[in-house]
């Protein structure tokens, strides 16, 4: 397309002379510049709209391209964990001027390519997204195409060479399992997990070195694989329940599958705590409000979230800056929902 | 800015002699057509979006100048029941080859105000919203204008003349208190409802509506307002039970603040359905799975989704039709959360 970029092109020397304007007051007008007239600053930006001007990008001017439009685009927004991370991201990006559009992949690459092709056809100066399940490195560098910086947060495609803002998913699980070990647990199951995102292979992974740390062996009848969600909690507390040698407790993959699994306790006329223990994962505000409230493991999204935001500034700031990776260290946060083990096997009370 | 629209417009003709095409050519690669090599079809739509191209509204062309965005505002994203709304308007909106993109108003107008704004920027087809508590009629009609058709859902603002889909919010609460007065009760508390929201006027009205067709007399204490939210829910059951003469049971806002009521009525050492009976409204994918499972009043989110993607369309197709309201009957879903009152007043168990 070079050999066509320079003909007819919508330069601000084309545009001055449409509105009979300076260069200079049109340059400024496009800067949102005070000095210029608020009747003239809406004019000029309608007319440079219209005829579809882009700035230089190799010029001074290359601020007057940002559209401060931060594309955002998250696997999933069923869970209130990306509700706050939204909140996160929207707190900080909202202070610099970005304006957050949301495309929702819905753990779907073929939708989520779809969605976040059509935000980027209007050039948003960034994306931040956490990306929907078997994503490639190819589908987010086509993201980066056209000049948009991509962050990636919660979750990454490795050897993406993408920026990313995260929580340590690996030692998050083993911490989760050493606080069962050091309440006397030992046969401690996994509810959720999965192998086609990172956070399913880190969090699966923190869980078998939490009980390799602790010299417990990895009992694959324990371990209910899954997505995050209340559904799968509640079904894998049934399974667990239901096995010859069942175990005493649980950690989970997050707090949805563990608020699933502290409903499947109930039903099963257990309590949680006392009966059968459980753990989460995320302390997302729900965790608290629960009776007995969930134990869990804090991966601090607020603060990631606004590191995602401080990343994407810093990367639309400097497209050539080195790659950065951000990975905050959870935090055990100790409610009710775990206690010490009841001697195995398990005696359900009769239903009420 | 007539006067200068003429200028320097980015036409058809000019576009045709930039890329040495003929005008038929350029305008069928425009409409995507198959005739079209795909090189030559990419190419000029890339040229076209460069030059600012926008087809004129006027002719036959009118087809090319849409962008098959449509824009979604919707008040709370931390309800699963807009993710459900969501959900059904996607499957309608992209059988129609729309794409969604999602702007977050989290209940403020202000925000909401400039999200919607940005987004109108880029000429989606259509906005659907539900409308930020204390949204006005001007604040609606600014989305409309350059022509984007509006389409309200779930929420509406009085007045405004634009095309809505959603539930009969006060038949289905007062469909609730009948239910808990067929099983006996007479004292019926309200949890949450609020005035800043159609939703929230007509779901209050329902109560009282409903408590009037069975000749009980409204009680200011019973009613504790407030947003449909878990924590509320929590919060109001522990302020109900705490009166000189507590309820029996309660209806709610919504499935989330009933969800939160569960949680305060097993904190108090109660079981629901047999000491506090709760009645939930929308009957959201989780109602399904409380331990006991939750009596709620389904209000078809999944069909005035769709109902309101079909809105979407005609009002697209025909921007002159008359304005359309779909207003579903809501459905009582018998489950456990209710049951015959205990006798008043109630006993808290002792605390586990």
């Amino acid at each position: 397309m070079d050999d066509l970029a320079g003909m007819g092109r919508v330069t601000l020397q084309r545009l001055a002379l449409e509105l009979g304007l300076s260069t200079a007051t049109v340059s400024l007008a496009l800067r949102d510049s005070p000095v210029v007239a608020d009747g003239t600053r809406i004019r000029v930006q309608e007319v440079a709209r219209e005829r579809g001007y882009v700035a230089n990008r190799g010029a001074a001017s290359l601020r007057t391209a940002r559209t401060n439009i931060i594309g955002v685009g998250l696997h999933d927004i069923i869970n209130p964990s990306f509700t706050e991370l939204l909140a996160a991201l929207e707190d900080s990006l909202s202070i610099a001027g970005k304006t957050i559009l949301l495309g929702v992949g819905q753990e779907d690459v073929a939708r989520q390519t779809r969605t976040l092709g059509t935000l980027a056809e209007y050039r948003p100066d960034a994306f931040v997204v956490s990306p929907a399940i078997d994503t490639t490195v190819p589908d987010l560098r086509a993201l980066a195409k056209s000049g948009i910086a991509v962050v990636q947060v919660t979750r990454e495609v490795e050897g993406s060479g993408f920026d990313f803002a995260g929580s340590d998913d690996e030692a998050g699980l083993a911490l989760a399992v050493g606080h069962l070990v050091e309440l006397g647990h030992r046969r401690i199951a996994l509810i959720g997990g999965f192998d086609s995102a990172s956070t399913g292979r880190r969090r699966t992974a923190g869980y078998r070195a939490g009980l390799a740390q602790h010299g417990l062996p990895f009992d694959p009848t324990l371990w209910i694989p899954g997505r995050g969600t209340r559904e799968h909690g509640r079904l894998a507390v049934e399974r667990l329940l239901a096995l010859d040698a069942p175990p005493t407790g649980a950690v989970c993959f997050n707090d949805l599958c563990a608020f699933g699994a502290l409903m499947g306790i109930q039903a099963a006329g257990l309590r949680a705590g006392t009966d059968f223990s459980i753990v989460g994962y995320d302390d997302i505000g729900e965790a608290a409000l629960w009776h007995p409230a969930l134990t869990t493991v804090f991966t601090r999204i607020p603060e990631y979230g606004a590191a995602a935001a401080d990343l994407v500034l810093a990367r639309i700031a400097d497209p050539t800056r080195p790659v950065e990776r951000v990975v905050l260290t959870p935090r055990l946060v100790v409610r009710a929902s775990a206690g010490p083990p009841k001697p195995f096997p398990q005696k359900p009370l009769p239903r009420p």
